[in-house]
């Protein structure tokens, strides 16, 4: 069967067919190694297949890459930024298409599949207005005829290895913002998700065709973790980006900092919303005054959600990822359960060829140790407390520290909860839920969470190498605190 | 002999005598290990002894820090920055005799010892500044009825491990802005250099005394690799500034990342200097045009050169610090020898009590292994080039990236020297040597002298736990990207 | 004859045809006031009319967009972006047509014409960056549970008056930048270009329109000091940006300044080029030691230089504007020649039906009292000078500070160039000529110059309200300074 | 009767006696002018005489000061710093004496005299961190082989003229800063408190003086109209910061732009003060539902209020400055009576030797003309609002911008108040009155307050003078914006 008569018809409009070679590499498309299926988590049939690279593959990738380097390195940054413009202008036209392979092929549903193509092409917008922004210093010096400068080169190559669950946006969050500060990327896509790896890549590919540029410039791989481990040890590339787990994270940093390499790292999280009793709205550690309604209404909603395939209108929840995303649920429920766990709705997996599981609820004790875990689906843990310094101190006890969030109408509280002694994660919101960051913030989290920030703000300085000059243009040679030898 | 006799009329001006206790634990002078006696590299006599703590007296110290920390957090930045003029008063009061200390200890040459303290000084006049200008920043929502803040906390405790190299002046660049950030400090000096951080610890103690805070705020211990363990493995310390070896700060690194904490790395350097052939003043990778005269010029200075006692006007060079600094020269200048390197001047030990050695210039190939590690003591190498690309090259090919010099007339060979393709050194200096770096910048290095930076630009940004905020204060729930469910 | 028959089949790809209206109000095309004749200043063929508004448009234009700058303020300040991003594709589509139409109209070379559409191309492109970096401040207070705030707020309404130089690059410095800073634009063109503010205008009107906001965002007119006046004394227009001569700029600032209004001044300059007997090329005041050389080879490039239309490919040189501005440069030639100055080459009108004269190099003492004055034409005057200090004492002798040039390959004679006792201009250049500013960072000059600084940098300051808010979100009043009643 | 009788023994700690030299030129006190006699406005009787310059002693001082900035403006700004930082140490050195000074000559009472004082102290230790931060930009260039700088020099003089309510802390905004950047001072004090002019400059004096300084970096004039028009045309001063009333503000400004000087204006203000019906505390637009409360409770506290000697203890309301404010007061009380407004306590002046007056309530219309002038005396209009909206209407319906303040415990109504459409001042406060300023902020107001800032955030802008410098430092000359001629 074609993959038109699959509902494929947008497959041609970005690049795609039933059979895909899975690296770019010295701008060729070019795989020697084995060949994979990328699969619909509603169903779990193929949608295609993929070859991927062999090492060799990498190898030939990263020496046209390192080359390339050179070159892209003295493009002038705001001449850089016209091609991360017209890279967003390739997305902004296949942003119906590209929204629906993600819903596709990672099983989140269409608005969300469109939005995350929407954040790549935001951050090519913000990157553009950057590349004539990433600003040195000029600092007023101690010394008579001398003047110290604070510059900011491009670091060469950044490698980017993203996770499933974001295919295609923090691809974006690097790519856009490494390549204006200088760099080649080298992206590897998670190994499920080959063909938004593949699109995204196509276009990319076609914007620094049409430019006379290297095609090395954005190398990119599907593949799995031996990939993976070449970019953590290659000595060609000075800076990782990572997402993914804590576990894999701190062993990719730490093959990286032998090497004398730099991380950055967006890690598991496990995110905690404090519902206040001043509170408008309704949402997990609820204030023991308003518990009963907040969690009746709360069941209430998580019942009529609607579960099923991300490309249909109306569907809320889609399918996990994979089979052995749902054995995870599966395995996490009975833990919970183990632990004293009460599920108030939900915990079951949905009886289907797909991975759907229910949206679930879970009245717990913040002492069950499973809390202090990511577990990797539809799970809320719903908890009381008394005090404000008591929801803090709840949210604050996990090993992760991505997201936290309050709800209250309470200026003290407010301030209180993103202030010294307030909540330690990277993003603390306010009366929103804990997703949906801006690009101009930077994104990330503390602790487990691994400490890196992507997208906006001073992001960037972690794609640049930082120099301090002084720099002595009269005819002395004046040293710095005083020092006057003799 | 008491130690007026021994010239050491200074040391109750700073609180010491010929007994000390050896750490500052909860505001008390505390230690329950064994004594170790501080000699003068000069001639290796004892200067006077130190009792250092143990492992209890650690976790004590910690204990009281930790509660320290939530006072201090909550003390207005402006008003901890009053406590670190202070700080600065205090020791600007005592800068001569500090700077003797320094020198008497370290083996330094006065200026420099001087110069040290200046710098602890300038630190804490700049930090005053910087307490006023921790700032966030208010970002533009794409959401109606919110507001995006980056905000800035403090971490807690910071953990500062400083080597006898600058025994003082890298504890003050760490302090002064950990302190005006918010955090307390815990200060290991180096094991061979106890009276330099007894002395400065008691100034700082003092001024927190006045002011009637925690003396915890600031707790310091002398010791050595147990204490310094103890602070990599301690969870209760977020961020540790370690100074020394690459070979340790990865290893420090390794365990600090394993419990989720940051480094704050200033390891090994090997730090070139260019001499171009229009360059006006003759210093160590020279153009070979004039090679043939700037050798000879070198080699004339060298010989001329005062070696002595540090404290004694006139001395250019000091001992080195210790016996086996001593033993590493020698062991480095048979190394030399046997990877063909021809000794011009120096090379050999000079005999006497003291660790004293001559300043030393080889001239060798830049293949040679040896070139490439940082050999601790007075020994410059000499090596020819043809084109500055040939000389970036040669600067840029040791594992080791701090700091860096040319020197030259030219523009063109200015700003490619500081561009994407020149030196990738923290410290990327012109006409001026490699040293002398002044606190407005940010000091550090790249690859292996571990990429943390220090004293001014943003390095203060390091001390402090950033957090985006987003506010909703509307009363809808708009969601970034323009996602619409349904 | 129709506008196709002149070479004008342009004229209808971007709106314009032989009978035009010169304002664009409340969203309308409207305007009630005499027709004026746009002129070819190539050969003073009238090229279309226009129909210019009344102070009753005027007055009506001005109560819409008042009332659309309450709407425009509060949306979010990226979706300004994504407007202006807008603008910048639909200008982008146009550049070709409108390029053409700045040479036409305007008299400057096609290559110059098409760069000032370029320019605000690119400035939009910056712009919609900066939407999310409009950032205002979190700065630590002295007192527990204060915060201190800066914030950025939109002023309301930027006038913009702008001049026939560059009819359209400098409504896209303050328009784009405005746009996204949250103000609505009112824009008065240069009275003798209107067909370009109305082309221009038509397309940021079509952006409006697409996106349902209010036409009146972007209210235009064509006109002269009758509406310029009206913006000067208008209490809804907090900000006006002018860009005119140093004493029309006076008398605006004047008339703003009493209503409590701010001015943004880009007036008169008088830019000079300094070059060093160490300049690699040659261009005016010139080192006396290489004069005779390099004034030789200036009046042989200038005697070969093409002057004619400026569609032309070849043309160097177009035709002055206006025919008053061919009256200018003749009375400035006969003064230059009372006062001792002695053509070189050129000097002058080349006898055609446009405005035409020569470039003209004319050698003269630094006190004659002409070369302190802004001659609008290609006039160049020559001088000799000893030592850099003397150079720099001419170049801040003028009364102007616009801009200015030294060419050099010395670093010290650079860092002095730029430094406290150097040019005292807003652009000071150095190897290359007085002009090409990039958007990056914000140009405008100082003294008579009027002290203005527009596109990059942080000029978006200047179009926005800043407040400092303190506030207390504790239960406590204390006081700054320590201030302690009782 | 000495001084010392008269309870003037701290005179001679700060350099004051019974007859005083009122000007300070070329570092020697020099004053051939006519004797003034300097009131406490306690009592009307006189504290000391003081000799004022004539315009010829302004003319030498000038001259001087000229000479002076040539040196002043190459010292490097950490030295610049350096010396600041002496200053306040000086300053630090004789709080107490000076606080009573400001208490005695102006009138306001302890406590906030010494607040002044400690106001430029803080500005002091500010100014020095500032020294090392006087940052310039290097920004990425579009064309290879240039650098884009956006560098930042002296002014050169920056003139300053204080006001009698603020006679010491406003020199501190100015001259802290004006100095670290690198520009000598011009000081006029108020002609009513000259000895606080003499006793803060003799503290300057002696510190340039121990720096073998010249002493003309700061030059000091006590003096009235005359001086400050001399200032206000002086071509050698860029700057001119000016502190008084918006009408003489505004004639100084158009004086200093005819001549092409910029003016740094802190004019009239008229603060309001907001309280929502859900604020804490109570203080003057108040909600109408809690109205008649707040009023009851502040006619209360404003009748138990101690007037007196401001030198006493308890005395919380010290005497206007002159007789002429008393009668100002008179007047503005019958004019007020005149429009409708009802004193619910006060009114009346105190009958003594002295300046008191009542503190008084008012309770009348917003729509009354007396309630948009600045009254100069302790009168509180008392107004009713319905509406959030309705009071931001009646607070930014006064001409002057200066301070404004809400009380209130709602989120949305800060962010209202702080946003693009709620108060346009420059001071926006929330839970605290509309004084209090601290210094890390920038401090000014809007519309006809003059919208110059002082003190922190950016405000050293102000102080220097930009520059947008272009470098090639390769060898050929490309154009910006993609121009290629031919």
């Amino acid at each position: 069967m074609g993959s038109e008569d699959r509902g494929l018809g947008f497959f041609k409009d970005i690049g795609l067919s039933s059979n895909n070679i899975g690296s770019f590499i010295d701008g060729k498309w070019k795989a020697n190694g084995s060949s994979t299926t990328s699969l619909n988590p509603s169903n779990n049939q193929a949608i295609a297949q993929v070859t991927e690279p062999t090492l060799q593959d990498y190898e030939e990738g990263l020496n046209a890459c390192n080359e390339a380097a050179k070159i892209w390195m003295t493009v002038p940054a705001p001449k850089r930024g016209e091609i991360v413009r017209q890279i967003g202008e390739a997305l902004r036209a296949k942003l119906e298409p590209l929204g629906k392979l993600v819903a596709l092929e990672m099983g989140k549903i269409l608005p969300e599949g469109i939005g995350e193509v929407q954040e790549i092409i935001d951050m090519c917008d913000y990157a553009v207005g950057l590349s004539r922004q990433l600003n040195g210093q000029i600092i007023p010096s101690e010394r008579p005829d001398h003047v110290m400068l604070e510059t900011w080169n491009p670091l060469g190559i950044v490698g980017v290895i993203t996770a499933f669950n974001f295919p295609c946006a923090v691809l974006g969050w690097n790519a856009c913002i490494a390549l204006v500060c200088g760099n080649c990327v080298v992206w590897k896509g998670a190994p499920t998700t080959p063909l938004i790896t593949i699109a995204v890549t196509k276009l990319v590919a076609e914007v620094l065709a049409k430019n006379n540029l290297p095609g090395a410039i954005f190398t990119s791989f599907c593949g799995g973790a031996e990939i993976g481990q070449a970019i953590a040890k290659d000595t060609r590339i000075p800076l990782v980006s990572f997402t993914g787990s804590t576990k894999v994270g701190l062993a990719v940093q730490k093959i990286v900092n032998e090497r004398f390499g730099k991380c950055l790292l967006e890690l598991s999280g496990n995110n905690a919303i404090i519902v206040m009793d001043d509170a408008d709205i309704k949402l997990a550690f609820v204030h023991e005054s308003i518990y009963k309604d907040v969690l009746d209404q709360l069941v209430e909603v998580y019942k009529q959600v609607k579960i099923g395939d991300p490309l249909e209108k109306g569907t809320l929840v889609g399918p996990l990822h994979t089979r052995s995303s749902v054995e995870n649920f599966k395995n996490g429920i009975s833990t919970i359960k183990s632990q004293g766990g009460k599920i108030l709705t939900g915990g079951s997996i949905v009886e289907s060829e797909g991975n759907f599981v229910q949206p679930t609820i879970v009245e717990i004790s913040p002492n069950a140790a499973v809390v202090k875990e990511e577990l990797f689906g539809p799970v809320l843990y719903v908890m009381k407390f008394q005090t404000l310094e008591e929801a803090i101190i709840l949210n604050n006890s996990v090993p992760q520290g991505l997201s936290s969030s309050i709800f209250t109408r309470r200026p003290e509280a407010i301030f209180k909860w993103i202030g010294p002694r307030g909540s330690d994660c990277g993003i603390v919101n306010v009366n929103i839920p804990t997703n949906g960051a801006e690009i101009g913030g930077a994104f990330g989290g503390e602790k487990a969470t691994g400490g890196g920030r992507e997208a906006g703000s001073d992001s960037w300085k972690q794609y640049m190498r930082r120099s301090t000059c002084t720099i002595n243009y009269g005819s002395e040679l004046p040293l710095a605190q005083g020092i006057n030898f003799g």
